[in-house]
């Protein structure tokens, strides 16, 4: 083997983020001649018999993986989460209806924005007036009577938020999953849809996974661009165009991952231990550092926190950097510190944070 | 190295299709760890300096490749062709206009389409008539009057049909090159905007290369989903949101290989020799095979040939397989034979084809 893990540093990035090794092992393989058919994972034709075994696969690993019931579809799309911040309401929002949204920051006041473009948009909670510092109970949340459909984001990858249970809307709940997907279990019964750009828990960036209750697919117009319709995507399988083929390889090599890891209780225990590792550390110093988000809201995947100076948070990235930690700024805007722990990353990773926080 | 060519087969599938073997070398060992960094070109944050240099350095290549003048931008999208059918009429098709569409087969059709969802579309050019079998001259296209734009596809994959030259409209023409961009030079005078697919001639599929011109972004309305809208995506040089930075980084291998076999001129005539190595083999074998396009349009991209006996073909097919030559089947609704041979597939991998098919 030419690589050990001994040249790769602690990647806390927000995303594109930290992927598991053995799948980075097997990818590289794969490139250039996977399964020993002479040909590499990218130039392998998408209609051909190693693509379909590849994408047939990774649907049923995810359904797995998730426990996703029957009556569920599953997608590979593009474009991101942003691309889904305007399809949702393309597909699920009549004229004269009103979609409720959940505003708990950046991302979720994007999706908002979006989608105001479509349709008519309720904000159902507006998180701004407390610094987006939490995620609302559902006694929070002020609906719409018979709304199209009520959209929230559930982990917050900038304040280091996450929701810990669906809120209830008064129509189907749409979660935008990109920063937790597959962190924990998911609760089937409370949602009609997520979707989670890949670059965090799932995948290289680039692909997006949808999963969305097949009866949500009447309501679908029939004059939407093709790539633009749920319903067109679900009847071709993903494979309207040529899809993004080899992160639908990645994506399906990290389902596999997750499988070999236990499955997401397995996973969710270890997100939960590694957050608390650090969230530990910070209340150990909390003579200089304190943590961002609320206590009930904290993210077992995005762990924020300051020091209230902002040369001193600087001072501490670098430092961190310089002994291998790589990753660590907070969003500009919100400064100080962010530690990104997604599925992929180790345990050990987050003990040496934990160390260097409290020696620092 | 632990790899050699010699597990490697000739892989003639019309895309996603060959990649340059030195750029798959490189891309095995980004993906574990890029230039040093300690981390993965799939794992890098998109904010980060390593993918920075990266799509600096892809874009600085892909206009020095082109020879694209200054006042045209580089947009690296997704959605792959298809989603550039809506996009090209949303942000240019107003109210009240007409477009000139040229249809001259299956993916010039599937254009039409898309944009008749959104404005008013005028087919220019029927091919049908002709079972597709050419690219027209301009004195066969019936143009609008101040069309908004003529849109054509300039290489046919299914019909293996091209353009040489680029047709003449009334307004901006906008071309589909998905299928020979970059495998010969571009008039840039002729044209307003191209696009790519990237999955045959310019990296892995899931990334699209868009090319237009700087005052074409007037056009775009201010109401379009963001991810939808050229003049957002120009604005935010194609970081809008998270870009699929794997593709972006290997289209950029794929672009320093061109510069590297000595630019498009070089890929032009070698591309041209591979054709027709393959072209006068069908020649001499016409007892037996003939070629598909007319004469003038036949594509150095796509080769289209038939015996006339199903049978016949699909036993060259299977027999060229047996041979190490995969992917010869003609699309499913032409039939016959196909070999693609976009840039990077290897001359002497034509030549092959060309004895095999002297042998057959």
């Amino acid at each position: 083997m030419p690589h050990t893990t001994t040249d790769r540093i602690l990647n806390f990035s927000a995303g594109p983020a930290t992927l598991p090794e053995p799948v980075l092992m097997k990818a590289r393989e794969a490139i250039w001649n996977i399964d020993d058919s002479g040909i590499g994972i990218c130039e392998h034709s998408h209609r051909g018999k190693v693509f379909d075994r590849v994408i047939t696969e990774a649907v049923a690993d995810c359904r797995e993986v998730g426990g996703i019931p029957d009556d569920f579809e599953i997608l590979f799309l593009q474009g991101g989460a942003t691309m889904q911040f305007a399809m949702v309401p393309m597909n699920f929002l009549p004229d004269g209806g009103v979609a409720d949204y959940v505003d708990t920051g950046t991302w979720a006041s994007k999706a908002i924005k979006e989608a105001g473009k479509v349709g008519n948009v309720h904000v159902a909670f507006d998180g701004s007036a407390t610094e987006y510092d939490h995620c609302p109970s559902d006694d929070e949340l002020s609906l719409t009577d018979d709304a199209a459909y009520l959209h929230y984001c559930s982990n917050n990858t900038i304040k280091g938020t996450q929701f810990f249970h669906a809120p209830t809307g008064t129509g189907p709940v749409i979660a935008d999953m990109s920063s937790d997907m597959f962190s924990k279990p998911i609760d089937w019964g409370r949602h009609a849809m997520i979707y989670a750009g890949a670059q965090k828990n799932l995948g290289p960036a680039g692909v997006v996974l949808v999963i969305l209750r097949r009866e949500l697919l009447e309501r679908c117009p029939d004059d939407l661009p093709l790539m633009l319709s749920y319903a067109a995507q679900v009847e071709k399988e993903s494979m309207l165009n040529t899809p993004p083929t080899f992160g639908i390889y990645l994506m399906g090599q990290v389902f596999k991952w997750i499988l070999g890891e236990g499955g997401l209780s397995a996973v969710a225990d270890r997100n939960q231990r590694k957050a608390s590792v650090i969230y530990d550390a910070i209340a150990d110093r909390d003579d200089l550092f304190s943590p961002i988000a609320r206590e009930d809201s904290r993210s077992h995947m995005n762990i924020t926190f300051k020091t209230g100076d902002a040369e001193t948070d600087a001072r501490f990235v670098a430092e961190a950097a310089e002994a291998g930690m790589s990753g660590l700024k907070g969003h500009r805007s919100v400064g100080g510190i962010r530690a990104s722990v997604y599925n992929a990353f180790p345990e050990a990773g987050c003990e040496r944070l934990a160390a260097f926080i409290r020696g620092f």
